[in-house]
């Protein structure tokens, strides 16, 4: 077991008989998962993806990870949302800490997750004489955010390559057969790979669109999908009473409806912190509709002890605390004795600093506790390629168990249209030109007098 | 003017005479903090500084910030909270994003601010070949984090610069006149700046703890100097319906007392990120204790419309959404046409990318006001030094007005002992031993048989 999951210190805010009362509603929302029987049944392709996913792309990605290895200084990655997150998630829970300022690695820069014109300007002057391939990651590649960036990326390497240089230097992770990023790609033979139909971005990290940039990152995509593929043999089991992550989504919804509102995620290792974003999109695009769930926030610590803990500690008892853990730490190091001892730290000489932080693990959990803060804690025996890709499963899993528990659809995101909407509108594109007018009025009206 | 406050878009969750009624209330808080009366008024040196402090020091800020530059291809700066958040903030939101990757600069790191071995050990490989400095800041100089870090640094410098070399390197940043750090600055000779006795950890940026790293940086310190002078000459008036930081913290809280739990700080550009987190620690430490005060979060757009969209969009309706805005980019750059227009994107070509920024900005917050979202904005003319520095004190004014209106003491963090004083004890420091022995306890009757 890499994994475990431990709600013992929840056990003063809600009783065992309370979780166990779910376990006949967790068997539910286990068929509809895998019967493809519930809401957003169209996009359950997640669940048996680390069983029987496409060999022949999978060799296709560790090749052309290699080829970028072996002629780019860096790789640039354009995409947002879970075209993003999920990368740059995995690439810096498992990579050197300063990855890009080491010798010898191929570098991993993201781009097309923002609208600043600084970001990228301050990009490409990075990016100075480096040699670099690109990977554009869109369904429909009409999204604005990378879309704009792939254009302003695009000719870049246009001027720099030549056209047909660039072509061998720029891959697309797109739809299998449509939509414009597709076309491009076909036009321009570009080598492409394929975002599911059946797997939304929020779960898309064990596909292409995260394993192609994990891989370029030089971590081990096989190890990462062997990981996946256990976990899911591992918590394919309706039963409650010894599926782990399945107790996890009865835990937060038994909080949840006893008031509990906000679900902060918390790890002491730094390199953990995108780890931690790719789980709000999962958690908080999944639940955070038709005005319920719980609102997903993190913290990194000890670092945010310094800051939020105070709140954490003493604020409003509207917080559930999760905690990451990770048994086995990537690198141990012993404090040593000092003589003056000004600082008073000998007590802790001869100990490895991991033991300390573990204490501070243990000490926050208990501090909490007694503050009114229930803790979960979900386990990794270490941090490897292998526990990455089971952890992301028992994530995943839990959350279409937790969602449906909670009476959504969690592989929907409605939400995120208004806004896209709206900007549309204001800006002007066609088809748009009845809600610009709107909204011009609206706006006009609002300004005083 | 250079900050402006705009509520007009919360004016649908809170009418106008809420926020009047606050009017006299704001009196008195102000009051109390420039009479220094309140509650925390040990705590208010932060509240004339800017137009008040040490020359001499500021002088030898710049000095030491020269001879880092003038030696050294990175300054480490060692410290957690207020120590950290503050220059962090301020180097990120000002300097090149690429900041430690680009030629000639000097480049900062930060350690101390967590007890992870693998950072540590990956810092200390990153930093092989560099000519470094440090800057460690800790008022007592016992603080677990920055302690162990400073050892393990001040070793390395040792080492490589011997004892001696590494004395001129090493500036310590600390009590006027107690306390191991100050205790071993004077020692060992190294230079020493005053972190005052009255300016609390998380309004300290603008003293010697945010000043150094900002100026070593290379940043312009007497601009932000001036610019919080400024502010803090504007924001020295009671009147609420003219001062504009006071009406953030009234608006706050008659959101907060009709339900409204966590406010989110919002930014659309990336380099904004720190701020936010600088930001969480002002608002959440002085006001998350008592069992009150709002859930400070914070979201970068639009990188996180594609992922936390969904729940402000639909989620539960206990969100205020409060945007730190920039008016003018600090770059500009034009979308170019393209021929194909397979991406669909010409209708946006000869726009500049941050007139489609802002047009995502203003169609956001039409879109979550429509969907529940009360909205605020903080608007900054520009992003420069003047205007940092106006920022700092436009919310730390705002604070201690929010905190003492909240009825709370903004200015202690008396949660943040909880999980020290356990940390302690589980350590086996010296006078933590009847602590000890209570916990082992009760961790050990928690264990399941």
């Amino acid at each position: 077991m890499a994994i475990t999951f431990d709600y013992s210190n929840a056990l003063s805010f809600v009783q065992q008989h309370e979780i166990d009362y779910f376990g006949d509603f967790v068997n539910v929302a286990h068929r509809k998962l895998h019967e493809k029987e519930g809401p957003g049944s169209d996009y359950l392709g997640w669940v048996n993806l680390p069983l029987a996913y496409d060999q022949e792309e999978f060799a296709r990605i560790k090749h052309a990870a290699q080829r970028i290895r072996s002629h780019s200084d860096a790789l640039i990655v354009i995409g947002i949302g879970g075209s993003y997150l999920g990368a740059r998630s995995a690439i810096e829970a498992l990579s050197h800490t300063f990855h890009n300022q080491m010798e010898g690695k191929t570098q991993i820069y993201f781009a097309g997750q923002n609208i600043s014109s600084t970001y990228i300007t301050h990009l490409l002057e990075m990016l100075e004489g480096k040699n670099i391939s690109l990977n554009v990651i869109s369904k429909s590649g009409t999204t604005t955010e990378p879309a704009i960036a792939f254009r302003i990326l695009r000719e870049y390497m246009e001027k720099k390559y030549g056209k047909h240089g660039a072509r061998r230097r720029i891959f697309a992770t797109t739809d299998q057969s449509k939509g414009a990023l597709k076309k491009l790609a076909d036009e321009e033979g570009y080598e492409t790979f394929v975002i599911p139909d059946d797997v939304g971005g929020r779960y898309s990290v064990l596909t292409a669109v995260g394993l192609l940039p994990i891989a370029a990152a030089g971590l081990d995509i096989d190890q990462m999908m062997a990981g996946a593929a256990a976990a899911a043999e591992k918590y394919n089991n309706p039963d409650l009473a010894t599926n782990e992550s399945y107790q996890y989504a009865a835990v937060r919804n038994a909080l949840y409806r006893k008031g509990k509102s906000i679900e902060l995620l918390a790890n002491f290792e730094p390199s953990l912190h995108f780890v931690s974003e790719w789980w709000k999109q999962l958690f908080g695009e999944s639940e955070g509709k038709d005005q319920k769930g719980l609102y997903p926030a993190s913290v990194d610590f000890t670092t945010d002890l310094h800051s939020m803990g105070q709140y954490v500690q003493e604020g409003r008892r509207d917080l559930i605390e999760t905690v990451l853990a990770v048994k086995k730490p990537r690198i141990e190091l012993t404090i040593q004795e000092d003589e003056g001892n000004l600082d008073g730290l000998n007590f802790v000489a001869g100990m490895t600093m991991d033991e300390v932080n573990k204490q501070a693990a243990l000490g926050t959990r208990l501090a909490h506790v007694d503050g009114g803060v229930p803790n979960l804690i979900v386990e990794l025996d270490e941090l490897t390629e292998y526990t990455y890709g089971e952890m992301v499963y028992f994530f995943e899993k839990a959350c279409g168990i937790s969602g449906l528990l909670l009476g959504v659809n969690p592989f929907d995101q409605p939400g995120v249209e208004a806004y896209k909407n709206n900007m549309f509108a204001l800006l002007g594109k066609p088809g748009f030109e009845s809600q610009k007018a709107e909204l011009l009025n609206r706006i006009a009206a609002a300004k005083p007098e």
